[in-house]
C-alpha cells in the first residue's frame, strides 16, 4: 500500500469519527434529518474545506470527493439507528475522537506542504484540519467553542502537527513517521483526559472583572 | 435576452428579495443603520461569496460587482422607509424567498459546473449559495440557523440545485432548464409551508438524554 | 525607510494593538492559555485572512507570515503577565484601537488594489480587514457583533478606506496618502467617542414588534 493510499484511509476513518461526533451533538439538539447530516459533514470536513482555501487547493477535497460525503452520510445513519448504542460510547468516542485529532492535524500539516507552504502554515493549518469543524460545529449551535474552555486538545493537535512538520524538515520521511506523530498527538490528548491535565486559566479577582465588565 | 443576462437578472432579483429579510431581522434585533445594511448585504451575498471562493472565482462576484451592493442597499432602504408596509407583508415575503431560494440553489450550482467542477460540489454549493447568507445572519445573530431547525428549507434548495445538475448532465441546456429546476424548488418550498411538511425529528427518551447532557 | 516597510510596521502595529484586546476579552471569559492566544490571534489576523482569501492571496499573510504570530503571542504574553495595568488603560485601549482600526483599513483596502481589483472590492475588503478579527471573537464567545450595535466604527473604517482608495483612483500616491487616510478614520472614530455621535436606530412601534417576533 502506497503512501499516498494510507493518507486517504486515515482521513475517511478520522471523517467518520468526526461525523459521528457531529451527529450526535446536533440530535441531543433535536435538529431535524438534514440538520443531522449538515452538522456532522461540518464536523468531519469543515476545517479541512477552510485549510484547502487556505492552501489554494481548489475545490475543497470535502466538497468535491464523494467519500468524505459518504462517510458522514454513513456517520449519520449510524448515529440515527444506533443511538443507544452510540450514546452509550461516550468512552470509545472519546478514544476514537483522539484518534482522529491526531490523524487530521498529521495529514493536514502535510498537505499543506506537499502544496509548498512553510511550516507556520502547515502547523497552524493542521491544528485547523483538526479543530476547524468542532469549532463551526459549536459557533453554529450558539455555544463557546469546546476547545477554548476545555482540556488539552487543541494544543494536542498543535504537537502532533509540529512533530511531523519536524521530521519533513528533518528529511525524515520514513513510512513510520506520520504514524509516530499520529501517536505522539493521540497520547498527549488521551493522558491529558486521564490525569485532568489543563492548561492555565488566570482567574483574577473574581469580583474586580466582574464590575469591570459590566 | 441571452442566457448570461437572464442568470444576472434571476440572481438580482434574488438578492433583492434575502437583503429584505436580512434588514427586517436586523431592524427587529434594533441594529443600527449600518448594521441593517451589513445584514442585508449579508443574507443576499454570504452564501455566494463562499460558493466563488471554493469554486476559485475570485475575486467574488458579491464583492466586486456594483449590482450586488447597490441592490442590498436599495433593499436596506425600502425596509428601513416602508418598514410597516414590509412587515405587514410575511405571506408574500415567505413566496419572494422561496423564489429566491430556487433562482439562488439553481444559479449557484450553474456557476460551480461553469468553473469546470463535479456534479457534488455543484449541487453542495448550490446549497451553500441559497442558505450560506441565511446560515451567517443567524450565527451573527447569536441563534441557531433557522434552516437546522424548521421545515424544508435546505432541503428544497438541494432539490433544485439537484434537477439543474441532472439536466446538465444529461445534456438538456435548453432555455426553459433552470426555470424548470427553480420552480422545482420553489415548489417544495411552499408545499412544505403549505402543508407543514417537516423532516423527521429523532426525540428519543427526552429525560434520559437530558441527563446525559449535563 | 521605503514605503513597503512603512505598510509592514504599521500593519505590525495594528496587530498588537488587535491582539491585546482579542486577549482581555479572551481572559475576562476566563478561556486557558491556549483559548487566550487564539482569539487575540483571531482578533488581529482574522478579518486579514478572509481579505487575502477573496483576494486570491494565496497563503495569508497573516498565516504564513511569522511577524504575525509573533505579534499576537508578545500581545497575549504582555495581557496575561501585566493584567492589571493592561485593564486599567480602558481609554489608551480605545485610542490606540482607533489608530488599528484606521491602519487596517487603510493598508487593506490598499492591498486589494495592488492585487489589481477595483475600487468597491478594495472598499469593502478595508472594512473586512478592520472589523472582521472583532466580528471573529464575538462570534466564537456567542455574542452579537459589537460593531453592529454600537457607535460608529465599522462606518469610520469605511471612511479611512474610501479615502485611501480615492486618493489612489485620483493618481495621489504621495507618502503622506495613507497616513491621511489613516488619521482621517481615525479622527472619525474618536469623535464619535468623545462626542456620542451614532448611527441612527430604527425604534418603530415596541411592543407590536414584540409581539411580532414571538
Amino acid at each position: 500500500m502506497n503512501s499516498h493510499a494510507v493518507y486517504t484511509i486515515l482521513d475517511l476513518i478520522g471523517t467518520f469519527v468526526f461525523a459521528i461526533s457531529g451527529a450526535v451533538a446536533a440530535r441531543q439538539r433535536r435538529l431535524d434529518l438534514f440538520g443531522i447530516v449538515v452538522i456532522a459533514f461540518m464536523v468531519a470536513c469543515g476545517g479541512g474545506i477552510v485549510r484547502d482555501v487556505c492552501i489554494g487547493a481548489i475545490p475543497p477535497a470535502g466538497l468535491s470527493n464523494w467519500r468524505y460525503l459518504a462517510t458522514a452520510l454513513a456517520a449519520s445513519a449510524v448515529t440515527i439507528l444506533a443511538y443507544p448504542q452510540v450514546r452509550r460510547l461516550r468512552q470509545p468516542v472519546l478514544f476514537f475522537d483522539a484518534i482522529g485529532l491526531g490523524l487530521f492535524a498529521v495529514s493536514g500539516a502535510q498537505k499543506a506542504l506537499t502544496y509548498g507552504h512553510n511550516a507556520e502554515l502547515a502547523i497552524l493549518l493542521g491544528v485547523v484540519s483538526a479543530v476547524g469543524g468542532g469549532v463551526m460545529r459549536d459557533v453554529v449551535l450558539s455555544r463557546v467553542p469546546a476547545i477554548l474552555e476545555r482540556e488539552i486538545y487543541a494544543s494536542a493537535a498543535l504537537f502532533g502537527a509540529a512533530v511531523q512538520v519536524g521530521f519533513s524538515y528533518a528529511g525524515w520521511t520514513d513510512w513510520w513517521t506520520p504514524w509516530f506523530a499520529t501517536l505522539a498527538c493521540m497520547l498527549v490528548r488521551l493522558a491529558s483526559l486521564r490525569y485532568g491535565w489543563r492548561l492555565p486559566v488566570f482567574q483574577g479577582r473574581r469580583a474586580a472583572e466582574t464590575r469591570d465588565n459590566s
